[in-house]
């Protein structure tokens, strides 16, 4: 079976279910939502799976082991996409997936767990401003105010879920057990350039990094771009650019485990060209697999910010606004997916997942792992040029099903 | 005569005619431009001066020299102002000639030259874009397709003239002969913090600065905040503050003759917390009362910031779009004001101005000079903080009186 053509055709069709003719945008609990999950669903049954939509709008299928107490391996992603998305972000995941079932089923292979394949209807928060929805239930975080969270035209979260034919009550009865899911490996393309420059089509995560986020405000003083002199001036944004570079630097210098973005950043009132700025206002996003590094790196970087806004005599706020924790892969099930990575001659490269995804959510209720995937382009994702090879898509598929093949179970202590 | 009294109570009337209570803002012909040219009317006749309105509504009063061939000196300012301005701006200028006509008067004092004091209808530019309109038409510079320029209500200039009662076909009539004009001497509030970091009341402008100025695009590629690793990124923000810097470091360097400020700067779309900027463009003011200087360090900024570019991999545009050449002050004048200074047992400052003023456009038909005035909360202007201590108000006054009744306008030559 050429499992790589099977996929990219798929990507195609659900590439072509989008909100928005010309670009691909499809979001939580719309009739793209379900359109798509319906062509999930017949692929799933076709393959060899029981499959349905549950009352959260997740598409789930099940490949049955033989003896109805074998514990559970879980796999999945998400089928939502953000806005002008590309098409192999989430997808990919689901569609490799029951690629690895349609092989199987093919060769009457049954497995020693029950192989369960979740395409999450919502990871990236698009509609709600609540991201990773889906996993969030199965995991068992998902907290039911996020049911009186509205979308742009006023539909809350319930009623939106109640229309299209789910139950906002059953979502505790989602939360898998974690007694009986030996483990949850998830397969998404890499969306950063890490193995498209080292030539590699396929690479082992070692933890979902965690992440802190700051805003920050520099206060200076405002004043005429030709009658202030330089020396006194207290200008925010040079000031700004300042820490700005600092943050780059820190992050560089600790860049096997550290990155740093300044993503937003914006003069008060907009600025004016004959106008030295008196306020700027910044964002910084610090993501680290490792939540000491994270932790570390974020208060040395305010003693910096602090350290420059005094020599410049400007004032700066530094309002640290989101933490997330790092979601370590586990590591017997990052040494099996790099045995199978081995067993294809592909050398075995480990790397953090600088971005989120449903795993970590999962990694509540079960070990989990994730199988990262060549991302063509430079490695740009939540973009229409994001890309991936057939032969990419094929040998992350047969390094997948080895994987479940050659994974016992019995190795795996569930919770 | 308490000049200085009287400047502060007539800048308070000024400052009470205004388009928004609460604040002043003044535009040229609105009711307030008339209201107000009518106070400095009567102001003006009432100190011994014939004054009237001219075709362009600017105010215009005359001090006779019993010769009435003899030459003469102007001064002026503008009775516009920006939105939520300061009181002195401009208006200053205007009261404190006046002032010394009516100390000139009451003594039956004659000089030997006509001084004609202007108050300018038009400098700031608000409400029809184009700056400076009633100096460019004394100075011959005024160009007829500023008339159909339009306000934020679609009324054009020259409608706006014809109902202020003015007469745009009387526009060329307006310059003022070289060959009569021995000098345009203006007093103006400082705008700025240098005379006040020194403690003195009063300086000599050397010369008011040209800028230039230049719109900056960078280039870089976007990227995901979490999975593109840190070296090879090509953050355009990055590269856009290490710019800022070199321009804030350049100017440093050469801080007693230029002037530079990055005063707008925006990541293209706005920027997102989790993701590198791609596109940054930001603006570039430079200044310097020698033009050389600031056309060398234009260059050397440009080429700065194309090394920063490359170094970085990222593109740079540079669109250099205005330049203006300084008006240097006339070095008699400058002495002549200088003496009348020391005179009052003050030192003597000589400071560029960053700022555009009236004299600027007088200067393409006469020698001019300017005397610059304290400005107290750390030399804050075009904001209603702006201030001037009625002290400082009677010294400048004083001073201008002495540079009037001791300049021969013999030892200046008119063109």
């Amino acid at each position: 079976m050429d499992h790589g053509a099977t996929i990219l055709e798929q990507a195609d069709v659900l590439a072509a279910i989008t909100e928005e003719p010309g670009r691909i945008t499809r979001t939580y609990l719309t009739p793209q939502h379900r359109q798509a999950g319906e062509r999930i669903l017949d692929w799933m049954r076709e393959a060899g799976m029981q499959a349905e939509f549950d009352p959260l709008g997740n598409v789930v299928g099940r490949y049955e082991a033989s003896d109805p107490d074998a514990p559970i391996v879980m796999t999945g992603s998400h089928m939502d996409s953000v806005v002008n998305a590309g098409r192999f972000d989430g997808v990919f995941g689901i569609l490799s997936a029951i690629a690895c079932v349609r092989d199987l089923s093919a060769r009457g292979q049954r497995l020693p767990f029950t192989f369960e394949v979740v395409a999450f209807g919502d990871e990236e928060g698009v509609r709600f401003g609540v991201t990773l929805i889906g996993s969030k239930a199965l995991g068992g975080s998902f907290d039911p105010i996020f049911l009186d969270k509205r979308d742009a035209n006023g539909v809350t979260l319930r009623d939106a879920i109640v229309a299209f034919g789910g139950d906002p009550d059953a979502i505790p009865k989602l939360k898998r057990d974690p007694k009986r899911v030996a483990a949850f490996v998830e397969s998404h393309i890499e969306q950063g350039p890490v193995l498209l420059n080292e030539g590699l089509p396929v690479g082992v995560v070692t933890s979902i990094a965690g992440a802190s986020r700051v805003r920050v405000k520099v206060t200076g003083l405002a004043g005429h771009a030709g009658t202030v002199p330089m020396p006194g001036r207290r200008d925010a944004l040079a000031a700004a650019s300042e820490m700005v570079l600092a943050i780059e630097r820190h992050c560089l210098q600790r860049a096997d485990t550290l990155v740093g973005t300044v993503g937003k950043l914006a003069i008060g009132g907009g600025g004016a060209i004959n106008v030295i700025p008196g306020e700027v206002d910044f964002t910084v996003d610090l993501r680290s697999g490792n939540d000491q590094t994270r932790l570390v790196a974020t208060d040395a970087i305010e003693a910096e910010c602090r350290a420059i806004a005094q020599r410049r005599n400007v004032d700066v706020s530094w309002e640290s606004f989101f933490h997330l924790r790092a979601a370590p892969c586990d590591p017997r099930l990052q040494a099996a997916l790099a045995a199978s990575i081995a067993a294809h001659g592909i050398a075995v490269r480990h790397l953090p997942s600088g971005a989120g995804h449903d795993a970590m959510e999962m990694a509540n209720i079960a070990p989990i792992a994730m199988l990262f995937v060549r991302c063509g382009e430079g490695g740009i994702s939540h973009n229409p040029l994001e890309t991936m090879t057939r032969e990419d898509a094929a040998i992350a598929t047969s390094v997948f099903l080895h994987f479940l093949e050659h994974l016992d179970p019995r190795t795996l202590t569930t919770r």
